[in-house]
């Protein structure tokens, strides 16, 4: 980023108190050029080099800062209360919200006072819906217009408010009672006679969200109809904002990001890797780590109840890590394909016998695969090298099927998992990988030597 | 949705051959409702439905649709060239481009040369950008204005060519050999004088991509910036094209879903889980799975290196799959963590060393909270049910040092592969849960009968 690179010049301006100077060269840049540098400036200048911003474009750069560079500009401006209280009012509405809800709920209900006492009714409206509903993601900064109204003064409307819009493609027919009626496009309005009548313009037709939606099921309508904007009602059908893509792709990113942690076996970070401490990634990863810890000492069962064939045939247990591997990785190919279609509404719960179906043949074909090449190895290293003695050929078979087993039950244990975390209620990244592979393990072991006892009784065992 | 819903009425007016009330009753339906109407329908029904709409409509429709959707809608208009022309040079051209580059060249191009020259030399220039590129997201369809030109003429240029333009919130300002000078906001066109001259509202700020920039860096680009649309110039600044959101929301949430295939360890599916075919699915999985079995092989190797240790100590086999399943669970973890960092831009890859720092220091805590949970298990099983026999606490010591060093090895192992993947040019979600798993499973061993060899010589072994 430009501004970025610009850090020395701008120290040195700020240091010399040549705000002037200053001024003239952050009005190039983008506020979120100017967000970044603030971000890498110490706190002190940083805070210098916001007062000299104007007012309007003060809150633009706000909006781009993450929480934790929001809050600290805001301590260091703590004695200012009129900056503060002018820097409060002018955040959109659905930043502010996002700024506000994470603040601890003393500090919360202090800047909440800040507010005028329009811009608080917003403020407390927009806080009361849900997290993670679509109603915390709406912005009041919309156009509506009346049904009875002539083009030319939805125009006029469009140039009294436009400047705070955060869309002017877009126009909203509301009721005295303020019911959404239908969205009209400004080129439309642009297009007509100006004393065309707003009804006339009117098809009745508009997709809308519920401030109760989840905001996941936003991120589905938003990709299934390409758009850029859409509003949000509440029960009665009342518009209570609009929501713009930007936010909602802040929200898919989160949301994928959110799937990968735990599909790595951990909770999700809530915050950038690198900017996390080290306890706070220690703890995310630990609980985890345990729980799988503890269900994979099964396995020490497990191998304790064949501890007599073990001792017999201590060839058998050179195959453990290859089979049980392979259970864990067709079970981790499985649980991340199925995940990622749940998440994007490729498939829901109700598929899941299409789904079983075709991975019950897709897991006998890749554990076919396998357990040949499983073969080929304990032939070639009996042949070659003499290895795992005058049985090879039963102990080739033995691997050879468990891998067959192990692939199966691994592939249909990491496709069905999730469902049954959807089921239950659960996340279904919550079937991880290392959830689904410490199952498999644990399984896999039982499989193997079963299948070994079967074929080797009588001559290894 | 609820065309779908209708689908019953819908078939009988087809098949009453009602077309004009089947006209009406799409009427009242987004374009994304019919198109999904569409897929549910046969060929032959589908294609008389989409005859019936309006040019323009169809077009819309057409863009809604996957891309076999597509295709089977352009076998059935197979004889109505007319038709099929005056649909390929309504649809807009980055959709369009979408479009041609899955066919076949020899289809592509009969459908090229059904274009006018006007479409033609739009379709041929985007076409030409490689794959993966922010060229081919572009589209023609924006306004452009002069710097020399009044607010005035803008709004004439706003009303011609608002219908066809993809967003009427900025207009782009050329000068004569079509260099990008500026972009504009259309609300400062409304709000300001209508004989003001277009330069005196041009600030000469604006962010522009390069038809050559990784689709992958645009979505940075939007995700920084919060913009909706973004021009996109060529090598010379000339306006190329524009790029909306959703577009890009779209590369997004495909770069997101290639990656979780990754992360699961197979290639990543081109195309819906539900859609491919079992061969497909087996052929992205097997591939993998058979080169992760070829690595796994090693830990054979291995255990055969240990193979007297073990026929003198049957016990400490008893341990392998839980030392070696908590390397690859805290590496997988690691992995995880790192990759989507690297995906969205929050580390670079000079930030490797501040990685290593962070991940040794995890990995340290994280082994040693395993190291002492495994020894309480030995001690636990040992004094409850006189298992593991009389050198128990040996045991316990080196299966607990195993842990610590296994999860150290697999942290720093799941952390750094990302960086080495980036580093040699792959893509960094290669360095899967499942690959890391396997490098750790084989070191995991030497390092679980090292430890015991050093504690255990002269006891056990």
């Amino acid at each position: 980023m430009l501004a970025y690179l610009l850090r020395p010049e701008i120290e040195e301006l700020i240091e010399r108190g040549d705000l002037q100077e200053l001024q003239q060269t952050l009005e190039v840049f983008e506020p979120a050029e100017i967000g970044a540098l603030l971000e890498a400036l110490p706190a002190e200048t940083a805070a210098v080099l916001f007062r000299t911003l104007p007012r309007r474009r003060a809150a633009e750069v706000f909006e781009y800062l993450p929480h934790d560079g929001q809050t600290r500009l805001v301590e260091q401006m703590a004695a200012e209360k009129e900056r503060l209280a002018a820097l409060l009012n002018d955040l959109s509405p659905d930043d502010r919200t996002a700024f506000l809800e994470e603040l601890p709920p003393g500090v919360a209900q202090n800047f909440l006072s800040m507010l005028d006492s329009k811009e608080r009714e917003v403020a407390v409206k927009l806080l009361g819906h849900p997290e993670d509903s679509v109603g915390r993601l709406a912005t009041t900064d919309y156009i509506a217009v009346r049904p009875d109204w002539t083009v030319e003064q939805a125009l006029r409307q469009v140039r009294r408010y436009g400047r705070d819009s955060e869309t002017i493609n877009t126009l909203y027919v509301v009721d005295q009672n303020w019911k959404l009626l239908d969205e009209i496009r400004l080129r439309d309005i642009l297009l007509a006679d100006p004393e065309t009548s707003i009804s006339e313009l009117m098809d009745n037709r508009f997709v809308a969200l519920k401030t109760t939606d989840d905001q996941e099921h936003a991120v589905r309508i938003f990709q299934d109809y390409n758009r850029t904007v859409l509003p949000v009602v509440d029960s009665e059908g009342t518009l209570a904002g609009i929501v713009t893509v930007d936010d909602v792709f802040d929200v898919a990113e989160t949301e994928a990001t959110e799937d990968i942690h735990k599909l790595g076996g951990m909770d999700a970070l809530d915050e950038p890797y690198i900017d996390a401490s080290i306890p706070t990634l220690v703890k995310k990863r630990a609980r985890w780590l345990v729980v799988l810890f503890l269900g994979e000492m099964l396995t020490t069962s497990a191998m304790g109840y064949f501890e007599s064939e073990i001792q017999r045939a201590v060839v058998l247990t050179l195959f453990i890590p290859l089979i049980i591997s392979s259970g864990g990785n067709s079970g981790s190919q499985a649980a991340s394909l199925i995940i990622r279609s749940l998440a994007i509404g490729e498939i829901r719960l109700r598929d899941w016998r299409r789904v079983l179906r075709r991975e019950l043949v897709s897991g006998l074909m890749l554990g076919a695969i396998l357990g040949a090449v499983g073969f080929v190895r304990v032939a070639l290293w009996a042949v070659a090298f003499g290895a795992f003695g005058a049985h090879w050929p039963l102990i080739g078979l033995s691997v050879s099927l468990a891998l067959v087993g192990v692939v199966m039950f691994g592939t249909l244990a990491g496709s069905l998992l999730p469902f049954l975390m959807q089921r239950l209620g659960a996340d279904p990244a919550a079937s991880s990988a290392p959830f689904v592979a410490t199952l498999v393990d644990v399984s896999g072991l039982v499989i193997y030597f079963s299948v070994a006892a079967l074929l080797l009784s009588g001559t290894l065992l």
